[in-house]
């Protein structure tokens, strides 16, 4: 059987690796954002492509020889130009016709080979879904940063920045958030002030910020975690746990206990949030065991062995994890 | 003295008027939305020049006889493209330079004649003003939908499509706006369900809700005030009510008591969240009275005239607004 190509495109990176049909790793590639709507479609198309060709150079396998790809991307059904994506690959030489899967998915499976569950992703992004017979079965929010993404690094974030904004127009309370934020701003310079009686770092900070795309708001979330303490900071916090919290909850089912993966920068750098949904589920007795994964490409990669008519047992994916630990 | 032109460039609508320098309306007219940001700078220039023709042509006075022109506009000050807006004035003969006011200010003096006071305006947007010795001399909120504008139709109509999605979605509890969103949203028809067990209602609203501009959903506000009596409903409402008031708060200084006046369209079609306002100041002392204005073209017209160096008494303050009346 032909070796596999896997690709965990997110919103931060794509990660790509080359496996045996018996799920050894033979080369893994990192390159920048894979994901159309965070990245733009031309951008995300060349970090795929790119990923896949330093895959295919690291395993010293020809594209000819690739027998299957999967791509595992965040909203990947509905606008997507899979044109822009599958073109390079022929370029490499790769015949096979690309399997478009959700990036989900591919974090339920860097958790588990097993096919009944959850995933649980906060990332720039949040969504859960529910897994029966490997596939998903629900779907809760990944609505996107302006009507869903509850819980998500752009809630955090814009939340964090509209806390600093709150206390600098006077609004509202004093925050930690507010000079942890002007840090990370730079200094306003010689920025005049406002003739409206308006604060003149009030004027530079929203000149900052509208500068760059609402959905990189996600990039202010750490912050919150930083001002752990502080009083508005820990209610975010608390807010984003809780909304995760309904997330997951919407797609959970008492007949289906199981593994519950999470994933997601959000969930993976702070462990506050992943102990609290955890916990919650432990005490509850629905979910069998919790695991965090950094990404999804170990998942991409059970999909694309599934897809080629492997067998995905306990032996496989432990020979995954560790062949693909050996190369990251 | 010359005759003078005011122009109220709003979100919805721009207002025109030619004025005597007695303060008598000679000539009124309505257009489109004149405001760069919501409509466009195109769209609003063309707006703008449409309503100042149609207000010369009404009150039969040439272009060359225009001695003043004030024009109040939103965000006037920092990224406005001036020149759009003072070329089409040329083309009608006017050779006045014109004079740029913040809308907040002709929103105050929409409701009085007075030189001190407060403005406290919700429509798309939401910000407040303090009004000392004619010119505002502190401003809070009015930061845009994405970082600010608590309280504001943006404010309140994203909450209700959030609220709606949230129960579509089974990540929260039932509220009467999903059917009243639904409604408005018109039937899905054969839209295809979604293959990961998400409900196809979600992916239909999802698709036709991220068609339209972000601050576009400032037209669901109205549903909030439809739903009263619903729990989530009159929770939002409940909620802008505060912020409003904590935004009015931040420009409300002890040592000044006045006039203060409220506008723009939340607080003047939804009389709830008007009589909360009122009632909380009334109580407290700090505001002798309380106007509500449908839009600042008074305002504008009294910038002008002041603009002109006539005086604007209570005389000629009500000679304004009789004769404008007179021509609605």
């Amino acid at each position: 059987m032909p070796d596999l190509l896997a690709v965990d495109a997110g919103g931060t990176s794509t990660r790509s690796v080359v496996v045996t049909a018996e799920g050894r790793c033979l080369g893994y590639a990192r390159t920048g954002s894979g994901n159309p709507i965070s990245a733009g479609p031309e951008h995300a198309a060349a970090s795929v492509a790119a990923s896949a060709a330093d895959a295919l150079a690291a395993a010293g396998v020809p594209g000819e020889e690739i027998g299957g790809v999967v791509f595992a991307m965040a909203g990947a059904s509905p606008h997507l130009d899979v044109e822009s994506f599958t073109a390079p690959l022929k370029a490499l030489g790769i015949t096979a016709t690309p399997v478009f899967e959700s990036d989900l998915l591919a974090t339920f499976f860097s958790g588990t080979y097993r096919e009944a569950g959850y995933a649980l992703v906060a990332g720039t992004g949040a969504a859960a879904i529910r897994v029966e017979q490997g596939r998903p079965t629900a779907t809760a929010d990944g609505l996107g940063w302006l009507l869903g993404d509850d819980g998500s690094g752009f809630y955090i974030g814009h939340r964090v920045v509209r806390a600093a904004l709150t206390e600098l127009d006077r609004r509202g309370p004093a925050t930690a958030l507010t000079g942890l934020l002007l840090d990370h701003l730079g200094q306003p310079g010689d920025h005049a002030p406002d003739p409206d009686g308006r604060p003149a770092i009030v004027s530079y900070a929203l000149a900052t910020l509208y500068a760059i795309r609402p959905v990189q708001l996600a990039q202010f979330a750490h912050l919150a975690f930083e001002a752990a303490g502080d009083e508005i900071a820990d209610e975010i916090v608390r807010d984003a746990a809780d909304a995760l919290l309904r997330t997951l909850n919407a797609v959970v089912t008492p007949g289906l206990s199981g593994v519950i993966t999470l994933g997601g920068g959000i969930l993976t750098r702070h462990r506050t949030l992943a102990d609290r949904i955890s916990a919650r589920y432990a005490r509850d007795g629905t979910i069998a065991e919790v695991r965090t994964v950094p990404d999804g490409v170990v998942g991409a990669a059970v999909l694309a062995l599934r897809q080629a008519g492997a067998t995905v047992d306990e032996v496989v994916f432990d020979r995954l994890t560790t062949t693909l630990a050996a190369l990251r």
